[in-house]
């Protein structure tokens, strides 16, 4: 056994990851796997909660997601990449989970409160989507993971699965441990494009992984700035300043960063200047991850045997979990 | 492939099995077994859904529910007897038709309404509790039954079940077919001891399959008669006298029971004497299944042997079904 800590964290394939995932959570991932025993979950199966009827949509993104996960730097060698539907176990395990949560309970958690919100489900919540974070501790608890990734948004979930653990633990014997959410040291959101709040795909304001020279360079040409910066020799505010804002997120050169903010601050800096140098900026940031890419692309057969591989992995770390959750209920008979 | 029609049918595994039992349905396993491809479930997991702390009370009911099934003539070689927890693949469907049906929906269901009333559960709804008729419509469709033997009041389950079928064949493709509810041709509830309308243990008021006949002959002694035929030459009643019901289920010597109805309702026949030939009826119902019972008895391993096979034939089963499910939803790729 490795002393290591178990890290369980995952995306729900939905499209495309944009810089914003990055920021949140990929570079966090890429460091974190050396120093952890880390698994990443494709959740296609929670992906379905809310998309049932356009299946088409999650299959699609699974391969696009893991080629985004390999070109940042995610390292199969190193880190555990599955996806859900392929642990069979998770789901089990959820439905014995379920016996232990009651559905006021459920209604109440915050993070699936808003969620449903968003989604403007009404009175048609899917009972799959009310679920869903029972589920989760299914997905987090079956790999034995010690600490979870999230934003401070996600705690609720986080909590949820410790009393899951804890019902479990008290009425048929310590199996499993509770969960640490790891929240990342500094802000891990990413401002849109547009100068929204967040990045997202549904906001259109994403600039993608995969996202070409060109297509990069457009969209950071045509970037949000300081609205009221209408003439070059205007002063011009740098805070909620998205181009400054992903300057300071990718750009290396902090003093040249710097001078550019004092300028264009007092006056007499023109946003095509300092667009211009951040297209540089994320350019070179990206050429290693499109070096990465490449070698990937096109080899189907690689990315099928590398999800396949670490799915095989975890299943086999299931199968043991589930064991011991049956023997601890009592259900030996089989 | 068979003619034959495929039954799934079950019991939750809170305790031996009773002649009220027996009059539901085990009688008609009995008969359907050799018409029918029939399945029927040790529903483990869902006697969980409302017994999550104290498994220990399932746990020992299964194997005598199993003996019970025997003991009365459910045969191992024509029907498959299976343990529900022994498929993982009945949770793994029934996550994917989670998706599929509301929160909302599942509230009205009004089975599940009346089981929450009697539960007295109020405002602590188990999670599995409220799902459980989906976690159903994976057992039912998992081996691809198309009649399931039901009491009237367990049609709703059957209606949610075929929703779940339409809604999944709509957006997937066709892939099960829907079920129709086999409801028995007579009455098949059997009255208490104590007269009261049904027979069922947490109403104390049962005979036993696994009886022994002092105790048999005691239960019938000590049943509710006619509470107005106070002396044998008093005139009595026969409807709603379950001693006299009792008479009509297992008796088959009719002109005798005719007789003794006429003789009871003109009076001069005292309760003891009905009771009496009452205990014989019964015993002699009960010597077969007495019979049968010793054989099993005591061969714990055979008996598990029955189960491990049995579970192990529906895997198999499961199995070609979620290959099939995740063929039509797109999860192909592992």
């Amino acid at each position: 056994m490795s002393d290591k800590k178990i890290i369980l964290t995952g995306d729900r394939p939905t499209g495309k990851l944009h810089l914003g995932h990055y920021v949140g959570s990929l570079q966090n991932r890429v460091k974190l796997q050396s120093t952890h025993t880390q698994y990443v979950m494709i959740a296609d199966q929670q992906a379905l909660t809310d998309n049932a009827d356009n299946p088409q949509k999650i299959i699609d993104a699974i391969f696009d997601v893991l080629l985004d996960y390999l070109a940042v730097g995610i390292d199969p060698k190193q880190t555990t990449i599955f996806a859900q539907s392929g642990i069979p176990q998770i789901s089990e395990l959820a439905f014995y989970y379920l016996n232990l949560v009651t559905v006021a309970r459920l209604s109440r958690n915050p993070t699936i409160k808003d969620e449903i919100k968003q989604r403007g489900f009404e009175e048609s919540i899917p009972a799959g989507f009310l679920v869903y974070p029972v589920h989760q501790a299914a997905d987090i608890t079956i790999v034995n993971a010690q600490l979870v990734p999230v934003g401070a948004d996600q705690l609720p979930m986080i909590e949820q699965t410790n009393e899951i653990v804890r019902s479990f633990n008290r009425i048929y014997g310590s199996v499993f441990n509770e969960v640490e959410a790891l929240i990342p040291e500094k802000c891990s959101r990413l401002m849109g494009t547009n100068g929204q709040e967040k990045m997202s795909k549904s906001l259109n304001n994403a600039i993608y992984l995969a996202d070409d020279a060109d297509t990069v360079s457009k969209k950071v040409m045509g970037m949000y700035t300081d609205p009221n910066h209408l003439r070059a020799s205007d002063p011009g505010r740098v805070e909620g300043n998205p181009v400054f804002t992903y300057l300071d997120t990718f750009g290396t050169d902090t003093q040249k960063i710097q001078d550019l903010k004092d300028h264009y601050t007092r006056g007499g800096l023109g946003d095509v200047v300092v667009k211009k140098y951040l297209n540089e900026v994320l350019q070179e940031f990206l050429t290693p991850i499109r070096t990465r890419r490449k070698e990937f692309e096109g080899n189907q057969d690689l990315l099928k045997t590398i999800l396949k591989q670490g799915t095989q992995d975890v299943r086999t770390i299931a199968e043991q979990t589930i064991k011991k959750v049956k023997t601890a209920i009592g259900l030996t008979y089989i």
